[in-house]
C-alpha cells in the first residue's frame, strides 16, 4: 500500500526547517529511501516517496507556520539541486503508476504555486550545481530561481534527448507560459541534455538571478528575508498542528472520522459516504482556532484529500466513485457562513483553499464521479461541490415508500458561486452553466433555500430526478453501465467534459501536457524493449520508429 | 499515394449543388469507393476518401461560389445522415493513419466554422435519420442542426460503449463548448449507444431544431434562404475556378509553381523551398481577379496546403521540415500591400483566410520546422510566417564568403499584425512575445524595414545568427540532431511550445481532446487484439483491463 501520510520526522528525503519568517526546504534524497525494491535514487533523483514529503511540508508549512513569509528550496548535496525522476523507476512502472505519480506531482507543484498565490508563502530554488528535468521542473513551481554562475551549474530538460519522453510533470508548459521563454529558445533549450547555463539562462528568462556561489547562501536569505517582508502573513498567530489522521482501512473499507468508503470490488466501484458536522460551528475565531483540525471543513478537507490519493493510488480497478452525504445540510449551511464570515482570517482561508485543491483533485481524478442525491443526504454548499464536480448525479424525486425521511433536497451557499474555483478558474456552478448569467443569478437568489428535485433539476443542478420506483434500476444500471465501458475511453472523455469554458496554466497542465505525456508513456520508442526508457544507462542505443504521428 | 486534389466531377461520395445562393452538399458515400481495400463504407460511414471531398468542396464553395450564402449538408440515403467513421478502417489502420486521418478531419471541420465565421456561408445539417459518431461531429460544425422528430432519428456520439475511443474529432469539445450543452448531460449522452432524439435532444441543445419529416426539405430551404439572405456575400461577383495544381512528383522532389520540396531521405527531412512572386502584384482589382489562381498569394497558398498535406500523408518519415524562401522581399511586401489594401474584397478575404489556414496546418503538423534565412531568402510579411512558425530559425549574420549577395534579411509588413492568426487567437508575433507589447510595438515600428541579423536578433525574430563560419556546422548539427530524437517525444514537445497563451475551441480540440484521442488509439483496451476496435463486428466482447488511469 502507498501511504501519502508523513511528518516531518519520518521523512526520508527532506528536512524542513523554520527560521522565524524564512523557512527551508533541503533535498538530500536517501538513495535507498524509495517506495520499491529495485532502482537507487542518485542523485537527488525522485520517485514519489520524495514527493509525498514535499507535499506534507508545503502543507505543513502552511498550516503550522503561519509566520512563515518565505521558504528556500535548497539541495543538501554537494554540486546537485535535483536530477528530477528517477529512470529506472520510471523504466520498471507501469503506465499506470507513471502516469498516477506525474499526477501528484503536477498537484504537488501546483500547490507550491497556490501556496504563494493564496497564502503568501513565496518559495525560492537555490539551484547550485545542476537542476535537470523534473530537478528543474520543481524550481520552476517556484516564484523565483537563482542560479550560481559558475561555468558549469545549468538547468536542463533532457528528456527529449536523452529519454524519448516529455518534461511532462508542468515544464513544457511553464516554460512557455509562466516564465514567457520564448517558443523558439524553449526548442533549443529542450534538446539539449546538458542544459543552458550562466548568462544564456538569465537572458533568455529561465533563471531570475546569477550567484556566485561564494555569496549564494548570504543572497537566498536575503531574497527570502525581502520576500517574507513583503508577504502579508500574520505576525502572531499561532500554526495549527497537522495531527495524524484518524484512518482505518480494511479489506472492504476505508473509514475516516468524516468520510467512509465502501470498497464494492463487484462493481469496481468506491462507495463514499461524506458526513456533515455533527454540532454547530465554533463560536467565535478562538474557538475554530482552538479546535483546529477538528473543525469540520478542515477534518473533512483532510479525510477527502487522503482517501482520494489513497484510492488512486491503491485501488486502480475501483474506476467509478459513487458521492453519497450524510448529515444536516442546515449545520453545513452554518459552517460555510463561518468561512465566509471569516475568510479573511489566515486559517479560515488556509481551510478553505484547502478544500478548494481537494475538490480539484476530483476534477483530474481518472474516475468516473456519480453522486446519489437521497433522502438524508446533505447536498449543501460545500457538499454540493461533490455533484457539482459528479459527471452526473441522480437525485430521488420524492421519498422512497418505505421510509419516514423526508424527500431529498438540496441548498447553495456562498461557498458555491467563488471561494472553491476548479482549475480553470470558474466555480464548478459557471462551467456547468457555462456562460448563462441568468441561471447563475437564478441560484444566488435560491442561497438558503433547500430545494427539491422538480426545482432543483429545472435550476439545471442536478442531472436526473427518478422517483422511488424507477431509482434502484436508473442508479444500478448508471453504476453497471459504467464498470461495462473501457476505463481508459472515459477517462479521456470525462477529461474533456469536465473543462469546457477558458484554460490556464493548469488545465493546459492537466489537460494537454498529460495527455501528450500519457500518449508517449505508451509509445515502443519510449516503453518498447528497444525504447529509450528501458535502454537508459545500458549503454544500448535505443531503436526509434522513425514515422511521425 | 494519397492524393488530396480532386474535383466536384470525380466525386465519388459528395454531390455538390448549387442553386443560387442556397447550395447543398449530399453524402451518399460510394461503399466501394474507400481509399483501400478490405472495408466497405456502409451506412454513410467515411474514411479519409470522404473528408478529401468534403475540404474540396468546402474549398470550391468559397472560390467558386461567391453568390452562396448557406450550404446545406443533407444525406443521399435514407433514414441515415452519417454513421461517422468506418470502424473496419479504423481497426485496420497503423496508428499513424489514424491520427493523420483524424487530424484532417478536424482541419476540415474547422474550415466549415471559418467558412461560417468569415465568408459568411453558413451552414445547416439537415438528419434525416441517425447521425452518429463523426456523422454527429460533422453536423456539430455546422451553425444550425435540424432533425427530424420522428420518434427514431437520433444524434449519437456512441464512441465510448461501442469503440472504446472517444469523439475525437471535435465532438467531446463542441457538445460543452460549443454548444453549452451541460457537462453532465453531455456525460450521458456521450454513454448512450442509441443517443438522443426528439424533445430531449433540442432541450438539451444537442440540435436547434425538430421538423417532421414531411416538412423537412420545405423547413431546410426555408432556413438555408434566410441564412442566405442575412449573409454578407457579393451579389454580382465571379468565382475563381480552383483549376489542377501544377504539380509534379519524383522520387527525390516535388515541384509546385510555388513551393519546391527536396526528399531528404538520408536526413529525414522535406527541404522546402517557397518562392517569392516574380512580378508586380496586379495593378488593380479586376486584374487580381483576373490573374485568379495565378494571383502570387493564391498560388502559394493552394501549392503549401497540397505539399503539406501530402508530405503529412505520404512522407511519415521526413520528421523535419526545413523552410527557406527565395525571391525579392519588396515583392512579397508589395502583395501584403495588395492585401491589405483591398482587404474587404470578397476573394482577397477568401484568400488571405486561406493564407491563415495554410499556416495553421503547419502549426499542428507533428513536424520539425527549421527555418533556414540565408542571402537570396525572401522572408517577408506572409512568408515572414515561415519563419514564426518554425519551432526554431538560424539566420545567417552578414554574406557567405563564396557569394555576391548581401547579407540576408527579414522584413515584416502588415500581413504579421492580424491578418494570419494562429489556432489561440494570436499572431505568430504575439505567441511569440507573449504579452511583451513593447517588444510587438518595436516590431510594427519596422514595418518595411529589411532587418540584417543582428536587429533581427535583438527584436526577437530569430533564434540564432550563426556567422559564414558557423553557419553550416550549426545548421547540420541542428537537422541532424532532431533525426536523432524520439518522433514521438518531438511531436509532444512541439505541440506543447507552439501555443503559450491563450485557448480557443480549436487549440482545445488540436491540442487536449487530439492528445487523449491518440492516446486510447495506443491502448490495448481499443486497438488490443482483445480491444473494442479490433473485435468490434465480431460479436465478440471486448476483454478490458479494469485499471484506470
Amino acid at each position: 500500500m502507498i501511504d501519502f501520510a508523513t511528518q516531518p520526522d519520518k521523512y526520508r528525503h527532506w528536512t524542513l526547517r523554520v527560521d522565524g519568517p524564512v523557512a527551508e526546504l533541503i533535498l538530500n534524497v536517501d538513495e535507498d529511501g524509495g517506495l520499491k525494491p529495485g532502482y537507487a535514487l542518485k542523485l537527488n533523483s525522485y520517485d514519489l516517496s520524495v514527493d509525498i514529503e514535499l507535499y506534507d511540508a508545503v502543507q505543513r508549512l502552511r498550516f503550522e507556520h503561519p509566520e512563515v513569509g518565505a521558504v528556500l528550496v535548497t539541495s543538501g548535496m554537494e554540486r546537485v539541486f535535483c536530477a528530477g525522476a528517477n529512470i529506472a523507476m520510471l523504466g520498471q512502472s507501469s503506465h499506470e503508476e507513471k502516469v498516477n505519480f506525474c499526477k501528484f506531482t503536477n498537484e504537488t507543484r501546483l500547490g507550491v504555486e497556490d501556496a504563494s498565490e493564496h497564502s503568501g508563502q513565496r518559495y525560492i530554488a537555490v539551484i547550485d550545481g545542476t537542476a535537470a528535468g523534473g530537478g528543474y521542473e520543481l524550481a520552476l513551481a517556484t516564484d523565483y530561481i537563482m542560479l550560481v554562475d559558475d561555468g558549469s551549474s545549468a538547468v536542463s530538460l533532457p528528456e527529449v534527448p536523452l529519454l524519448a519522453v516529455l518534461p511532462g510533470t508542468g515544464g513544457l508548459t511553464r516554460v512557455v507560459d509562466k516564465r514567457r521563454v520564448r517558443r523558439d529558445r524553449a526548442d533549443f533549450f529542450c534538446t539539449v541534455t546538458e542544459g543552458v547555463r550562466g548568462k544564456r539562462a538569465l537572458d533568455w528568462k529561465l533563471v531570475d538571478e546569477l550567484v556566485p556561489r561564494s555569496r549564494l547562501r548570504e543572497v537566498a536569505v536575503e531574497r527570502a528575508t525581502a520576500f517574507a517582508a513583503g508577504a502579508d502573513r500574520p505576525t502572531d498567530a499561532v500554526g495549527v498542528a497537522l495531527t495524524p489522521l484518524n484512518r482505518e482501512i480494511s479489506e472492504t473499507e476505508i473509514r475516516y472520522d468524516t468520510v467512509t468508503i465502501a470498497l464494492d470490488r463487484e462493481n469496481s466501484a468506491a462507495q463514499f459516504t461524506v458526513r456533515g458536522p455533527e454540532t454547530k460551528p465554533p463560536a467565535d475565531l478562538s474557538a475554530l482556532h482552538a479546535a483546529g483540525v477538528a473543525f469540520w471543513p478542515f477534518a473533512l478537507a483532510r479525510d477527502l484529500d487522503d482517501a482520494i490519493l489513497h484510492l488512486r493510488a491503491n485501488e486502480p480497478e475501483l474506476g467509478t466513485w459513487v458521492l453519497r452525504t450524510e448529515g444536516e445540510g442546515a449545520l453545513v449551511a452554518a459552517y460555510d457562513d463561518v468561512l465566509e464570515a471569516h475568510a479573511s482570517d489566515w486559517l479560515v482561508n488556509e481551510i478553505t483553499h484547502f478544500l478548494k485543491r481537494t475538490f480539484k483533485r476530483l476534477d483530474v481524478s481518472s474516475r468516473s464521479l456519480i453522486a446519489l442525491i437521497e433522502p438524508g443526504s446533505c447536498f449543501t454548499g460545500t457538499l454540493l461541490e461533490l455533484a457539482l464536480a459528479a459527471d452526473r448525479s441522480y437525485m430521488l424525486d420524492g421519498a422512497f415508500e418505505e421510509s419516514n425521511l423526508p424527500p431529498a433536497t438540496v441548498r447553495a451557499t456562498a461557498m458555491n458561486f467563488g471561494p472553491l474555483p476548479m482549475g480553470n478558474g470558474l466555480t464548478r456552478l459557471e462551467t456547468r452553466l457555462l456562460d448563462d448569467a441568468d441561471a447563475i443569478a437564478a441560484l444566488r437568489d435560491e442561497i438558503g433555500n433547500d430545494l427539491e428535485a422538480d426545482v432543483a433539476e429545472e435550476l439545471g443542478l442536478v442531472t436526473f430526478i427518478p422517483d422511488d420506483i424507477d431509482w434502484e434500476d436508473e442508479v444500478r444500471i448508471a453504476i453497471e453501465e459504467r464498470q461495462s465501458f473501457s476505463p481508459d475511453s472515459l477517462t479521456g472523455m470525462e477529461a474533456s467534459l469536465r473543462f469546457a469554458g477558458p484554460e490556464t496554466l493548469e488545465t493546459k497542465i492537466f489537460g494537454r501536457l498529460t495527455a501528450w505525456q500519457n500518449w508517449i508513456f505508451q509509445r515502443p520508442n519510449a516503453v518498447g524493449e528497444e525504447g529509450a526508457l528501458k535502454l537508459f544507462g545500458t549503454g544500448k542505443q535505443a531503436a526509434f520508429d522513425r514515422k511521425r504521428v
